[in-house]
């Protein structure tokens, strides 16, 4: 059974409470997706920091309103700051999510991956590859790609779920969210989003900026979802190709109306 | 009584200096805005250099024009070497600068920015929240954003000018340019420009440009400010949200014209 | 005597396979172009990824097609994680490209760049000052400018291209390819392409993903710098200064016509 779409009067009202409050975003990302994660979260009304040292991360990740983990470029050095920080999180009740960049395929990040997982992120986002390998243990795509399709995952992200007690969001040509029981798709963006740099991080950035919002966790993080989505789309029908895009994807972001959505 | 605003005549003149003499900017700043920063640079007339290993950070900023020193993703490594640069830059007399990102919030930073008043910035730039942190101790903003206004800040940054013997940034909807006695202000720029990564840092890395110039360092550290808030002002006259301001942003810095400032 | 012209049908053809086959290049480089690199490898239709943990880099460099290594931004920890990827690179026969930013210069990156040439890199690519000074061991330019003309330095990049078994390119206003033997010369871009941070790096990066191709690797690298130059030309040609240059050379690097190379 295919998921429901998720209505759009509900991420008109998760948007408008979004830019209300401007939930601050402890992101702990990789290195090659800072600056657009940044402007990313900047640009939909949310407010990043990334903050990287261990002892300042687990100063700050409880006054933030939700932590990111990013593990594509993971260091030694960086896993220890990530732990530092989402023991804290946890501490504090600060919401976390994780976004498992190419798990499987690389050792050290494979590990730190599962062990991870015992820490209960709010949210897992990943493309089917990473999730099927999250699930399974089986090995992942090359690097950032996804081999797999993301409906073809779907089941292994609702056992995910109820694994581990989170929502699983599968992000392809259309993004699937799950609890385990319920589930949402969101479709809409279109492949020119694969051609640029850390779309996939960013929505974990807007994903973990939407789970903190009051209100059902798994409706904000589709809708977290839905606004990338219709973004994407919006700003591939206004640009010529992937340098073009980038600047129109973040003012269709900025610009996102809520009227539009409902 | 309010500083007056910096004549045009003088900004004109120290833009055609700095775009004479291209100074070398030894940029130690975060993560997060290093491309960003490095572009500013290029796009003004000056030339970026990030280096950032201990034992070549030391070699290299007496070689730079100017060095700066953005605390923004401040680690132990990161720490030790900023030190290295800063010493080696104090025995050949290159100026430095320092943005104390989110001092006085989290503690590593704020112990790191205190220790360094000492080696005697020849700039401190700063938001309200950080100028303050810096000056009295008292804790400062959530992450990047100041929650004070810029001008509630003059005293102290007044104050902390005269103790520490430099010159005091307070950026805001209107910057404020003191060195305890003397001060100017720039108006401009917009609120689009917080919707962005990076401009406050980038500012920062031409403030550390023009206070390698010869002539007033107050007028040329004002100077900047008002670069900065022209183009500023520029692309937002021309862009759609934060997206299209940032390569709007770059091209108003580059087409800057001596004779429009003055 | 001048090199020649590459022949447009032969950068055609290797635009061509480059498209078909999309070599997944590991990059290994400085902190401020990371972005900036992975987009331009996706605009043209290749695919990065940036691994940088020792023991992972040492586990991916066998599965990707290409390595980079860019010593922009070397730090110790960097420098043992990229020792332990070439190994691992020349082990499985995987090539790697250098990219020797401001060697000569500063002492800790150049005697790491003079040790890694014994492991036989398959291209180096830098300005005319980093090759002269990797020739010769004379002191380089400041940062990653270039004082010296490019073919100027050709007969340096000859005599080390033999010595050291590879391919040597030299770029500035005109880029020279040479093998020691054999050498090609490409035209086009323009100025601007130096008032924006990374087109160089990224250059090496193209170039990483073009030497991995079959058929001559001298082609296949001078058609990566035909591509740059060219995409670089028509992206100038539409924008008002290096902000609106960088999403048009994206678009430019996208949207290559096999025919129009032809």
């Amino acid at each position: 059974m295919q998921p429901d779409l998720l209505p759009g009067h509900i991420a008109a009202s998760i948007l408008l409470q979004l830019r209300t409050t401007s939930p601050l975003v402890h992101c702990m990302t990789n290195d090659v997706v800072q600056s657009f994660t940044a402007n990313v979260l900047l640009a939909i009304g949310a407010a990043p920091a990334m903050v990287i040292e261990a002892q300042e991360a687990a100063q700050f990740s409880p006054v933030a309103h939700a932590l990111l983990i990013n593990i594509g470029t993971l260091t030694a050095e960086r896993r220890h700051a990530m732990l530092a920080a989402i023991h804290a999180a946890n501490e504090s009740s600060t919401p976390w999510v994780l976004d498992p960049v190419a798990v499987g395929g690389l050792a050290f990040r494979t590990q730190f991956a599962h062990e991870v997982l015992a820490l209960k992120p709010a949210v897992i986002r990943g493309n089917a590859s990473e999730i099927l390998a999250l699930a399974s243990g089986h090995s992942g795509g090359r690097g950032v790609d996804s081999i797999d399709d993301a409906l073809s995952a779907l089941p292994a992200a609702q056992a995910l779920a109820q694994r581990v007690g989170t929502i699983v969001v599968v992000t392809g040509e259309r993004d699937y969210i799950t609890d385990g029981e319920n589930s949402w798709s969101v479709a809409g963006g279109g492949v020119l989003m694969t051609r640029v740099v850390g779309t996939g991080c960013a929505l974990s950035a807007v994903v973990a900026a939407c789970c903190s919002l009051p209100g059902s966790k798994l409706d904000n993080v589709a809708a977290a979802c839905q606004f990338m989505k219709i973004a994407g789309q919006q700003a591939i029908s206004e640009s010529r190709g992937p340098g073009s895009f980038i600047p129109a994807f973040l003012d269709a972001l900025y610009g996102l109306h809520v009227e539009a959505l409902a």
